[in-house]
Parts: structure tokens; C-alpha cells; sequence
């Protein structure tokens, strides 16, 4: 894998004409960085990294991560380059409508692409994700001398990953558990699109870091491949600590005129300067026209091959040796659930109904987690700092720890601090890399913090879970800044993100079964601080398909046909059941539906909704949260809040907004009198 | 304002009493940040602060912020020590509903509470912003001899607030700032909810602030009031930094069980170990009992009053010799509007009018801030490093930069780098400082990232204002990662928050115009990337109303009346119009609704609202977002976008969802034919 200077400077030409050229042709995209990263990438892709063309899913493969993910045309260069499955009319249509190329690079599009970046500062936090799943992962399946998991993560970064605070939270964790086979190389080339950072960005980076546990190597010119390929030599050699390679860059590099500019951050050079470029590179060829040595510098198809053969090599030996092992990993690696889950997910409903306890949602939450922690091994749990108010760790799940050198202690629960976007963006890494299924913990408030590392999870279609306690003013005390009102319609509008606000038990048991078999989608549960009543009915069917029908007025005495439709969920439901026996009382019929998740059941058939919601009945709709999103179900009423909630216990609270059922009762009564 | 030894211990110690007293009675809350920095409150209130009670909104008050507010009974304490409006009952009322003793602290509820905390990170940036407005405000005003505008800003802040990548945003920028008159203590316990910290929490603090330019003070007893005096005495020495004091304390701190130990963070010591607690302080009185000497060491009332009178003195004479500048200095700390405003919004409207441009809404943003900065000194905008995208910058505000000696240079517009929550969060912080009115920019799609920030400035009712750009799939090949979807919707959801997304320049005007004049509320402007048609018809009367019928039927020349009403918002407007045209071609007769905001519109008299939406009109939605939202308005039917975009050029993608005027007029055909 050695090139001669002359093959280096041909190499990241290659990448310096297909960046300029694609976005010119798109008139749309960031030359920049590809121009200004492309001895570094040289250096990177051509003597480190391990992988395989031919297989970009390869297990043991080296993951990659362009965090400053509008420098798209880089990576789709180098995936064209060294022999992916993206051929040159891919690259022609940069930026066009179901192009392999958008505009950010997108996982499941381009062949190669290991995280969807675009969002600053996420990409090293999904990087720092991919790091610790790994050496997790090496550290529950190697076996002396076989070391089937062994690969590093790489990340290239720019200054706008450097300020967003989201790099403050995963760099420091990335210390703290000393990730000495993650590697970022920051592309030091001081501008941002405003211009010369320098007035807003006077950071001293290497002192940041080192301040977080890392080692730093500083002062690398980024435009020398032989330097920036002996630190990554170096980098590799760590043994304790992630590493920052600080590589100085001219932005743009080749251009004559728009180079160390900020103009050449995002915008097209223009016709004559990229014929002024083409000159100063001594670049002759037409645009997406590449001369032959330079796809033989870079083709990484024989390499490749010959790495991914001797790990399966290595593997099969492991194999030979430890046939379960090797069996479970590669379940895990496929994010298949064991075969036995079905049967647990039955477990622990028929548990829940036969304890038919009145525990806090969040409490049935780790009870369910007791359950399916102790069967899935691939089960990493965590929270931001609130583990004994999430409730998010189980008997089965000791917290991770490192030892001095770095070597975890096997615990399967993350304390991350008090970093919820961190954390969030580090679960979707994890889950990116695979071998485990993350879940982590805080209050529903916080999921602010997150917000778009949830909606990048969806996005990304990644089995991501997301446990948000305290999920109402029902958390009492703590006052408005920490109860959710606005959060759960909030996140049902993320496409793709299941919601799911159980009621008891039983529907915690069926929401945590439901976001663990849903291997292509995240799921936020929304959990309650305050006890709530077990239901007597519900089965998994049932509330598996997000709303069911709860109590017909038969249940409370009445022989007559529901007039009414109350809908509820979560702490709601109970008082629906309440509300519906007051009712009965005065003669007047209500069926009472129960809405666990109301993304899932968007998702069913017109014939289950109209069963469910018939047509011709008044729908009432009670949650304790805005009430705008209701109104899609038709209500004729909804009782909510509106507003921010107060200071005080639950009970007073729930009375005070008109959470009670003497208030739902009146307001279904109003309806019917119309 | 000196204490002996006896009457500091004696002054710590009403604190912890009061605090684990009223937890205590709350059986909710935190005692173990209270009793840790007593001392530190020592320290700082009785020998540095510079305020006075009876008057909570002096203009040049020390500000205060408590960064960690689940300590709030630290500060309930010591405005009640000082001589506040906050009586002793209060604190017995503490977390119950309706008093002034909220859970965590929350401005405008209680005299002296600064700002409203408790979401992590946020306070001690408020703090920033706080700063910042001190300084530039300072600049601007002050006069040789005459230093009316001269305060310090100080925050208290725990391990958790330094975990949060939020403070990593806003720190750095304050040692760009040279913020030097910003001292925050860090009370370093080393214990977070889930205990000791150091497995999560190995950053080295002192040498990461000193990478972000700060003074470094660091290795005080944080027991020992007069090391924190003299180390506050110290930093207030600073001329071009902000200080970190770094004082070590025992969280808990007098409680011989808790001390120490997480569980002292936030439960109540109870009953037992409250006696102890009162043994080992020799502290004899019963709760919420407090000895005169412990009221007469803490009482601020004539000092305070001593240095308010010296302060109005110095402003009488700085009034006589610039009675203008003392004026302007007076209305903009009052928030209050020139009484020129009215008549500059007629005349940016007027200029729509008349210039009746089709240009972006950014642009038209940009067009009515030329105005309103113009005439507006105190606007103070910015934008996290999308500046030429935002369009956030005018020809009357140029950049603010800071001299080597911190010296601000006078500009008006901040380059706030890539930190969008930094930025949401300092402008919370410059507009409860007061003399601002803070706007800032970034993509829609980032607001997830600031959207704490955005509610906190809801739930504080301050007026702060997001300019969002590149609001929809119309942002076109940046791809999903940047275009927005859920959004808009999201964002209405927040109470209290006017969200706008205006549809041509007449209703930017007006957006702009609404947002400066409600000064207790925050605002978000939608705004498009791409061209929009000017609109013929609307004024600033029916836009300020949220929603106004834009066009009737006969507009297009039919006589008849209405048979279905299209709303529409920002990018979307013209196209409801051309599908109106389509459809009156076929006889078919509808009105077109602009809703350019409906969290306005939803503040009218049914009355205005029937004679917009008729009862019994069908209503059609279209919107480039998710489709949820506009139920609540009983469309019949709403074109929207319930997945995530592409990355393509925006005609294509508009084309591609079904946003074109033949599938408006199909669907409302539809909707006809029933």
C-alpha cells in the first residue's frame, strides 16, 4: 500500500476535480473541504484503512465518519475511487433526485456511507457511538488469539464540529472510557462560513482535548500525506486514549483564488475558476473524466479482498473453536433478536397481568427491562444522569466501567452524565455499528436536548429507544421547567419515530416488545413518575396496534351501545375508566379507548381505525399535554393543557388544570348535549 | 460589609437550615447545592453583590444566576436573608402551588430571581448573554466620568451544567468576548445524581476553560469565605476575561450522613438526619426559625439602598450632561419601543407595497430589517454562522468585534459560530439583562438543536427573536438532513411562542412588526431559501390578525360565492392562488386564506375567526410540512409532507411531494364531490 509523492499528488487531484466538477455540474454543494482534505484523505484511505469494497458491511471493517458531512463530494470521491459500487454517472448526478449522491452523504443510499451526516457535530458523536460498541463488542467475543473484532473509527471533523456543544459532551465521554482505536482528524483550516473563525472561535483545541483525557497530536500539515500518514501510525499506536490529530489545511487547496476563502466553503467556484484550478493542479482532464492511474492508486478492491479473506480466515478458526460465540455475534452483528424473544415477550405480559401491580409507568418500564435485559444480551442501557429516576438499569445490567488501561468491566449500563444529546447521538453510533440495541434514559423535558439526534435515528431508520420519564406535570414538584407539556405531540410529529405513552404494565411490557422488534425504526417511551393503575384487559395484540378498545359500556353495567368515544393515554387512562363509570351512572354509554401509541396506530388498516373510532360517535379526547394534536382523530372535545404547567404535588396539579373525571364526565355530557 | 468568622458560620448555617427545612416540609427538592455553598453564598452575597432589595429591577444591579436550580432554595434563602419581598411563609410554601418558592427558581415569580433555571447549561449561558449586554450596553452609554452602566454578572454552576455541551458554546464565546466582568463559581463536588462523578466526568475543567480564554481560578475552599472572597475580589481585577472560580466543596455539606454522598443531591435528609444535621451545625432553632443575628448579619437593605442612591446620584449628573443619552438608556432598559415604531412599520409596509418584490423571505427578512435596525438601536441580531444565508445582517449593523483589550467596537450583529443553542440561550440571557431586543439565525431544521432555549424564552415571556431560514423541502439539495418537515408544527406546539412563516414581503413586514412590538413573548420567523411572489392584497392590519382571507372568488373572476376555503402559509400561498385560478376555469369557486401565523390567529374572536373560516365551508390545507398540525382547523383534506425529503433542486422536490397547484385543485375537486 506504499505510493510514490508523485501517486499521492495524482490521488488527491482525483478528488480535488470531482469535487470541484460535481458541484459546479449541480451548481450546489461544498468544494472545500474536499479540496482541503484530500491529502489527509489520501493518507487515511490509502495506507490505514481497513476495508472492502466489495463488501461495505463487512463486520471487521474499519468505520469511517465524515462528521463535516456537507464535504459530501470527499467521500463519494473516495467510495468511487477505491472501486465501491458508485459508478461515475452516480457522481454526475451530485445533489439530483434519487442520485446515490445527495447532498450529505446518507446511510442505506451510498454503498460505504456509515452515518447520515449533515447535522454539525453529530457525526463524531455517532463516531464515538461506533468506538465503544466496538471495543465492547472485542471485549465480550475475542478470545485469546482470536481477535474477530478489531477495527478502528475514524472521523474527519471541522471547526463547525469543534463549537457545536454536542462534541463537548461525546469528546469528554470519549475519554472517560478511553477509546484509543477512535481517531479524528480535524480539519484545522480556520475558516467557517461567516469567514476567518478567529473573531467567534478562538478555542485552543488541543488543550480542549487534552483537558478531556485525549492524546493530541498537533501541528500536522495537512497537505503533507507522509506527515499525516505518521500520525495516524501513531494515533493507531494508542493504547488508553482516543486520539485528535490536529492537521492543518488551506480550505479549497488548489484553487487559485477562492482557496483560504470562506467562499470556497459552499459555493460553486465558477467556470473560470475551475479552469484557473485545473491549470494550477496541471489537471488536464475533462470533468468526471479520470486518467487510469489514478483508479490504480487508489483501487482498494485487491486489498480489500485480501483483508476482509484473511479475517474470514481468522474467523472461521474462532468459529471452529467457539461455535456459539461465533454464532451470536453474527445474530448480533445482523440485529436479529434471539428466536426465543417472541416466547419472553408473552413472559412478561402474562406476568404483568398476573401481578396486575399499580406502579409508575417508569417502574414498568424496569420491569419489563428486568425481563428482556436478562434474555438480550445485546441490550446497552444508560442514562444522562437520572439512572434512579429513569429507572433505566436492571439486575442484569451493572454499569460499564474501564479499568486504568482502558479494558471495560462487562457492565451493560452507561452512566453518560448529564449529556442528552450526547447520549442520544451516541446510541445512534451504536447502533450504526452494530452488536448492540441501545436504549438510554431521561426526563421527557429533555428530549428537547435531543431533538434532532432522535429525528437523525428515524431518519437513518435505526432501532434506537428512548426512555423519557417524568412525562407530564404529573412529575410534580419540579415545576414547569422540567414537565413536559408540549413534548409528546412534539415528537409524534418526527416521521418514522413510534411513540408510544402506556397506560400500565401490561402496555409498557407490549411498547418495550414493539420498539425491540422493530429493527428499522426508534421509539421514544414516555413514562410516567407517579403511580398509575393496572388495566385489566389489554393483550399484546391489542395494544400492539397502537389504540384498542379498552371498556365498552357493558363493562360498567350498561346494556346499551357506546354514545361516545373517550381516548386516553398513559396516567389518562385510568381517569377515562373513571370518567366512563360516572357516566354510567347517569345512564349515558361510553367506550373508552386506550392510545398507547398513536404512530402505530396511524399505521393500521381503515377497517381496524373505524372499529376502534366508528365514524358516527363523538370522540373526547384526555391528555395531559397540548391539545392541538388531538384534533386529527376528530374529536369533538380535548381536555389538555395549554399552556405551562406550576410548582406543586401531582394530585394538586391534576385537580388544578381539570384533569379529574367529574370534568372529562361534564365535557363528554356537553358533547352529547351538543 | 465585613463579617467576623462567628457571624459567616452563623450566616452559612441559616442557609442549610432554611434549605433542608423547607425540603424537608416539601418532602421534594434539593438540599445538598444549598448546603454545599453556603460559604460560597457568604462570600459572594455579603461582600461582593452589588444589589438592593427593594428595588429587584435596578438597571445596574449585579446580576445572579443560579446555573444549578434544582438549588433553588439556595437563593429563595438569601433573598429572603437580604430583605426581599419574600417572607418567611413563602418559604414554608416551598414547591406548593402559586407561591413565590417555586421548584426551581423562575424570574418575574420571584423579586431577585434573575432568570429562570434548572434546565441544565442554560443559566450559566444566560449568564453570558447577561454579560455581554453589560458590556456592549456599557460601551454605548457610558461617557468619561460617567460609569451609569458598571455590573458584574455572576453564575453558580455544578458538574452538571459543565457536562452539558450547551456550556461549551456559550464559554467559549464569552472568553472571545472577553466577557471580563463575568465570574462564575463552579461548586466542585464531584457528585452528580448517579454519584461520584469521576467515571463519567474526568474532563479537566481549569485547563478547558483556559482553553476558551478564560482567568482560571482554581483550588479554592469553597468552605473558606475568605478564600472565595479573595478569589472573587480577584477576578473582579479581570480586564479582558472571564474568571472560572473552581471552589471544591462537600456537597451536603453540615449533614454527617448525606455529606458527600448523592443521595443528599435531591432527597430530602429526613427526619433523623435533620436532627443530627442541627447537632453537628450547634444550630438549636426550630425550622423556618431564624435568630436576629442571623438576620441582621445578612441584612442588604441599607447598603443596598446606600449603593442605589449613590448610583441614582451619578445618574442625575450623567442625565444633566446628556439628558438624551439618559433617556434613551431609561425607554431601552424599560423595553419599551420609540414612539416613532408604529409609524416605521406603516412605512416598511408601504415600501412592500410599493416595491412589490418577489424575493425570498429571507430576503424580505433582510428588507425589513434594513428598516427596523435603522431606527431600532436596540437590535442586536446575529446568526450561528449562516450569516449570508440568514440574511440577518443590514447596512446599520455591522459586526461586532472586541478590541485585544475587549473593547467592543460597536457592532450589531454577532457571528455566533456554529452554536445554535449557545446563541438561543444568550439571547434569553441579553433580554432579561434588558436594553436589547435579541434576534438570531439559522436554519429551521437547527431549531431542534436551540428548542429548550426557545421554550425557556416562552416560559420566562421575554422577547427574544429566531429568524428561521431554509424552512422547508424548498431548501432544495442540501437533502433531508436540512430540510425541515416537522418543524413548523413542532415549534407551534411550544405555549406561549408566535410562530410566523410569512408569505411575500407585506407579511414579512408585518411578521417583523408583531414580533418587536410583544414584548413578553418570544418569536420564530419561518422564511423561505427560495423566491416567493409578492402578494397584491394584505396589510398590516389583517396580517397582524394571524390569518386573513386573501383572496375571494371574485378575484378571479367568479361571481358566485365560495365553496371551499384553501389555507395556506409562507412558500405555499402562491400556489393556493394558482390553484384557485385553475379552479375558477372550471367554475369552481374558492377563497384563499393566508395563515401566517396561526398561534396568532388562534387569539382571536370566534367572531373574526368564523368570518374567515365560514362554518360551513370545507377547508383544504396546504403546507410543505407534516400534515398533523392542520386537523385542529377541521380541514377536509391537508397536502402536506408526513416523510423527509430528498436532496434535488427545489421544483423537483415541490413537483415530487404533490406541491403543485393541479394536485391542490384535484384534492379540493375531491373534497367537493364529497
Amino acid at each position: 500500500m506504499s505510493s510514490t509523492p508523485q501517486d499521492t499528488s495524482l490521488m488527491a487531484n482525483a478528488i480535488r476535480a470531482l469535487a470541484m466538477d460535481a458541484v459546479q455540474q449541480a451548481n450546489s454543494g461544498h468544494p472545500g473541504a474536499p479540496m482541503g482534505m484530500a491529502d489527509i484523505a489520501v493518507a487515511l484511505w490509502s495506507r490505514h484503512l481497513k476495508h472492502n469494497p466489495a463488501d461495505p458491511l463487512w463486520i471487521d471493517r474499519d468505520r469511517f465518519v465524515l462528521s463535516n458531512g456537507h464535504g459530501s463530494m470527499l467521500i463519494y470521491a473516495l467510495l468511487h475511487l477505491t472501486g465501491y459500487e458508485l459508478p461515475m454517472s452516480e457522481l454526475r448526478q451530485f445533489r439530483q433526485l434519487h442520485s446515490k449522491t445527495p447532498g450529505h452523504p446518507e446511510v442505506d443510499v451510498t454503498p460505504g456511507v456509515e452515518t447520515t451526516t449533515g447535522p454539525l457535530g453529530q457525526g463524531i458523536t455517532n463516531a464515538v457511538g461506533m468506538a465503544l460498541a466496538e471495543k465492547l463488542l472485542a471485549h465480550e467475543f475475542n478470545r485469546p488469539g482470536h481477535e474477530v473484532v478489531d477495527h478502528h473509527t475514524y472521523a474527519f471533523l471541522g471547526d463547525g464540529c469543534l463549537m457545536e456543544g454536542i462534541s463537548h459532551e461525546a469528546c469528554a465521554l470519549a475519554g472517560a472510557w478511553k477509546l484509543n482505536k477512535l481517531i479524528a482528524i480535524y480539519d484545522d483550516n480556520g475558516i467557517s462560513i461567516d469567514g476567518q473563525v478567529a473573531p467567534w472561535f478562538i478555542d485552543d483545541t488541543p488543550r480542549r482535548f487534552q483537558a478531556y483525557g485525549w492524546n493530541v497530536i498537533d501541528k500536522v500539515d495537512g497537505h503533507d500525506v507522509a506527515a499525516v500518514d505518521a500520525a495516524i501510525a501513531k494515533a493507531r499506536q494508542s493504547t488508553d486514549k482516543p486520539t485528535l490529530i490536529v492537521a492543518k489545511t488551506t480550505i479549497g487547496k488548489g484553487s487559485p483564488n477562492r482557496a483560504g476563502t470562506a467562499k470556497a466553503h459552499g459555493e460553486a467556484l465558477g467556470g473560470e475558476e475551475i479552469r484557473l484550478t485545473r491549470d494550477a493542479l496541471g489537471w488536464s482532464h475533462e470533468p468526471f473524466v479520470l486518467p487510469e492511474a489514478a483508479y490504480a492508486a487508489w483501487d482498494a478492491r485487491v486489498t480489500g479482498e485480501a483483508a476482509q479473506a484473511a479475517w474470514n480466515t481468522r474467523f472461521a478458526a474462532y468459529k471452529t473453536e467457539f461455535p456459539e460465540l461465533a454464532a451470536e455475534l453474527a445474530r448480533r452483528m445482523r440485529g436479529e433478536l434471539p428466536a426465543s424473544f417472541a416466547q419472553h415477550a408473552v413472559d412478561a405480559m402474562i406476568a404483568a397481568h398476573e401481578k396486575a401491580e399499580t406502579v409508575a409507568s417508569r417502574k414498568a418500564s424496569q420491569i419489563a427491562l428486568e425481563a428482556f435485559t436478562r434474555v438480550l444480551p445485546e441490550l446497552l442501557g444508560g442514562s444522562a444522569d437520572l439512572t434512579g429516576s429513569n429507572l433505566t438499569n436492571t439486575s442484569s445490567t451493572p454499569a460499564l466501567r474501564f479499568d486504568k488501561d482502558g479494558t471495560p468491566n462487562g457492565g451493560r449500563h452507561i452512566n453518560y452524565g448529564v449529556r442528552e444529546f450526547g447520549m442520544a447521538a451516541i446510541m445512534n453510533g451504536v447502533a450504526l455499528h452494530g452488536g448492540f440495541i441501545p436504549y438510554g434514559g431521561t426526563f421527557l423535558t429533555f428530549s428537547d436536548y435531543s431533538r434532532n439526534a432522535i429525528r437523525m435515528a428515524a431518519l437513518m431508520k435505526r432501532r434506537v429507544i428512548h426512555v423519557f420519564t417524568h412525562d407530564s406535570i404529573g412529575l410534580g414538584e419540579d415545576g414547569p421547567t422540567h414537565q413536559s407539556v408540549e413534548h409528546a405531540a412534539a415528537l409524534r410529529l418526527i416521521p418514522g419515530l413510534d411513540v408510544w405513552r402506556p397506560a400500565d404494565t401490561a402496555e409498557t411490557v407490549a411498547a418495550w416488545t414493539m420498539a425491540l422488534g422493530n429493527a428499522s425504526r426508534p421509539s421514544a417511551l414516555l413514562l410516567s413518575r407517579q403511580n398509575l393503575p393496572y388495566l385489566p384487559k389489554a393483550g399484546l395484540d391489542e395494544i400492539s396496534k397502537g389504540a384498542y378498545v379498552l371498556a365498552e359500556p357493558s363493562e360498567v353495567g350498561l346494556k346499551k351501545k357506546a354514545q361516545a368515544v373517550i381516548l386516553a393515554t398513559g396516567s389518562e387512562v385510568g381517569l377515562a375508566l373513571h370518567a366512563q363509570q360516572q357516566l354510567a351512572v347517569q345512564g349515558i354509554a361510553v367506550r373508552v379507548v386506550s392510545v398507547p401509541s398513536t404512530t402505530v396506530f396511524d399505521r393500521q388498516s381503515v377497517a381496524y381505525k373505524s372499529q376502534v373510532l366508528p365514524p358516527k360517535l363523538p370522540r373526547i379526547a384526555v391528555e395531559a399535554g397540548v391539545t392541538d394534536f388531538w384534533w386529527k382523530y376528530g374529536c369533538a372535545a380535548v381536555i389538555g393543557l395549554d399552556r405551562y404547567g406550576e410548582s406543586a404535588p401531582a394530585n394538586v396539579l391534576f385537580k388544578e388544570f381539570g384533569f379529574t373525571a367529574e370534568n372529562l364526565a361534564a365535557t363528554v355530557r356537553k358533547v352529547l348535549r351538543g
